[in-house]
């Protein structure tokens, strides 16, 4: 994940890169508008060093779209519920496609009321967090996002999986420190960063998961062929998951992590379920600004040791990198051949 | 915490506790409103079994109280910042009193935009969360807290304490199940169990902090003397107890956990901090009744294997009490004590 690029290693513009990978979702039933902002997801992320939520995702996005799992082409619909509450039905489609109809309304009415919440339903995704939240911070707003994704993590004093990855994001303006943000699986690891390690044959911290007997385990094979993985932080972070569940679900009108079938869909990748944000206007609260609060907390972290501020490799990485993205050379021959149609 | 009183265990109904406690308070300083909120809070807490935020608080006020650190007269003020959210300066009283002031509008305007944000600022808070967002729930609405602490907890991946315990809890309607509820500190665990611990003499759990030189220990003495608490679940749990204190103290205009200094009132105990509650009206999300979804949660939850449900135990001791709390009976004199002015 350096900045220096191995003998097999191409650069590529973000630009470029994006243009090639919006043309394989084109390519796969998506219309124009969601290939664009999946393309620049996946290659941000990619750019960024968030490498299980980068290019990684390209074959998940054309395996659902092709099982007709998901619908690339689906237009959501806004709906107005009350003056601090957005919803979008997704019909079916992407969460980020859904969040791009909503913003400039939610925008409106987080600034206006100080807070608002926006419920996505109906609605598919595949990707990190963060850039979901970001935009918000750039603005000069908190953004919370959760999202509940595909039963595969037992809850603390349960037998069974029952909930997602479910990650929870928040990202803040931070003053001259730019932004604080996080964006983390409630379970112990990210669901893309267990199929990672089984692709590079690295075993994962003991307990990660359970293997399909129920006993704890690191080995990816294991949490994936039948196992499970389980809450970070024990019983606490299983109710910071059940709270996931229970608001992207249970409020925002989104299935619960166990209640799709996508198993007459081979190859579907994406869950189906729920997304929920709230925004706030830190400007409204009064006191003194937000971003210099934020920095003077920054600072104490800082003298405290904190070597690491949430975000801050990644948005390092996005500097150092200025729109040059390092993909490996058979790799991004392959995206080519898949946007061209020489690859299936 | 059984419901089977030992032979030296007194039962006394919660009422009249309820009038012992908040005499106490007032001996000491308390106005009468602000004495029974803070006595149905810590006799609620005893009589639910959550000891270490029950009876063992009594002290801690009184000494609060008499050092002159936190004021039982303040008369909190209201402040309307925009449509969707509000504030209060509790002047140096306690976030349950501005609270109280604030239930009714907050209430009104959770209603009114199905979202809502209350910020308390300039206040002390030495109880449990879930008094606060209970009420919530029986309203039919979800609410979330957090409130920050005083330094005690160093960051995942820092060499100093800088968080306070920083808990953050959630209520949430769910039917015929009642409410689903939760409140955790985001330490491994909360400071008055390390109290509890240190008097009663047991360990707690390896690596629950550190002691004064930094390495892991689950030594109460050890943690209280010189040492501290780490965040829950590792650098996850380190990034949920960082959006507490940057939303309490960031946002609300709540002291961060190192800003105050209570050295000249020896025997303070309450933090002065800041606290945030946010509302949602789940009837304003559309879709199924949000209680009908709760419930299917918490069946797939059964189904699973989950015997504790969240908050249910102590519902459960709450129900199976009826309004009669057993207290040690040595401690209830001295209690009688303290409300007569025949202790100090």
């Amino acid at each position: 994940m350096g900045n220096r690029p191995a003998e097999d290693t191409a650069i590529i513009s973000e630009t470029e890169l994006r243009g090639i990978v919006a043309q394989i979702l084109e390519r796969n039933g998506c219309r124009s508008e969601v290939a664009e902002i999946l393309a620049a997801n996946c290659v941000g992320a990619e750019r960024d060093g968030s490498v299980s939520h980068g290019l990684f995702r390209v074959e998940g996005y054309i395996a659902s779209l092709r099982s007709g799992w998901v619908d690339g082409a689906a237009v959501p619909v806004l709906e107005d519920k009350a003056p601090g509450c957005l919803a979008v039905d997704a019909k079916n489609g992407f969460t980020q496609i859904a969040l791009d109809l909503a913003r400039e309304e939610f925008t409106a009415r987080i600034r206006q009321n100080g807070i608002a919440l926006l419920l996505i339903r109906n609605s598919h995704h595949l990707a990190a967090l963060w850039p979901d939240v970001e935009p918000f911070a750039e603005e000069g707003l908190i953004a919370l996002s959760m999202i509940n994704s595909m039963t595969c993590s037992v809850p603390q004093g349960a037998k069974k999986p029952v909930f997602g990855t479910n990650p929870f994001a928040l990202a803040a303006p931070a003053g001259k420190e730019g932004m604080l943000v996080f964006d983390m699986a409630t379970t112990t690891t990210a669901h893309g960063d267990v199929q990672v390690a089984r692709r590079e044959g690295h075993m994962l911290p003991p307990g990660t998961g359970v293997d399909r007997d129920g006993n704890p385990t690191g080995d990816p094979a294991k949490i994936l062929d039948g196992g499970a993985l389980v809450p970070f932080g024990g019983h606490k972070g299983s109710l910071i998951s059940l709270m996931v569940e229970l608001l992207c679900a249970g409020l925002g009108g989104g299935h619960f992590s166990w209640e799709f079938d996508w198993s007459g869909h081979p190859g579907a990748a994406t869950p189906h379920t729920g997304q929920i944000f709230i925004g706030i206007d830190p400007s409204k609260a009064g006191g003194l600004p937000f971003g210099m609060r934020a920095e003077t907390l920054v600072e104490k972290l800082r003298e405290a040791g904190l070597s690491h501020l949430p975000g801050r490799r990644r948005h390092d990485l996005r500097a150092a990198r200025a729109g040059q993205v390092p993909v490996a050379a058979a790799r991004l021959a392959h995206l080519r051949d898949l946007a061209e149609g020489r690859a299936g």
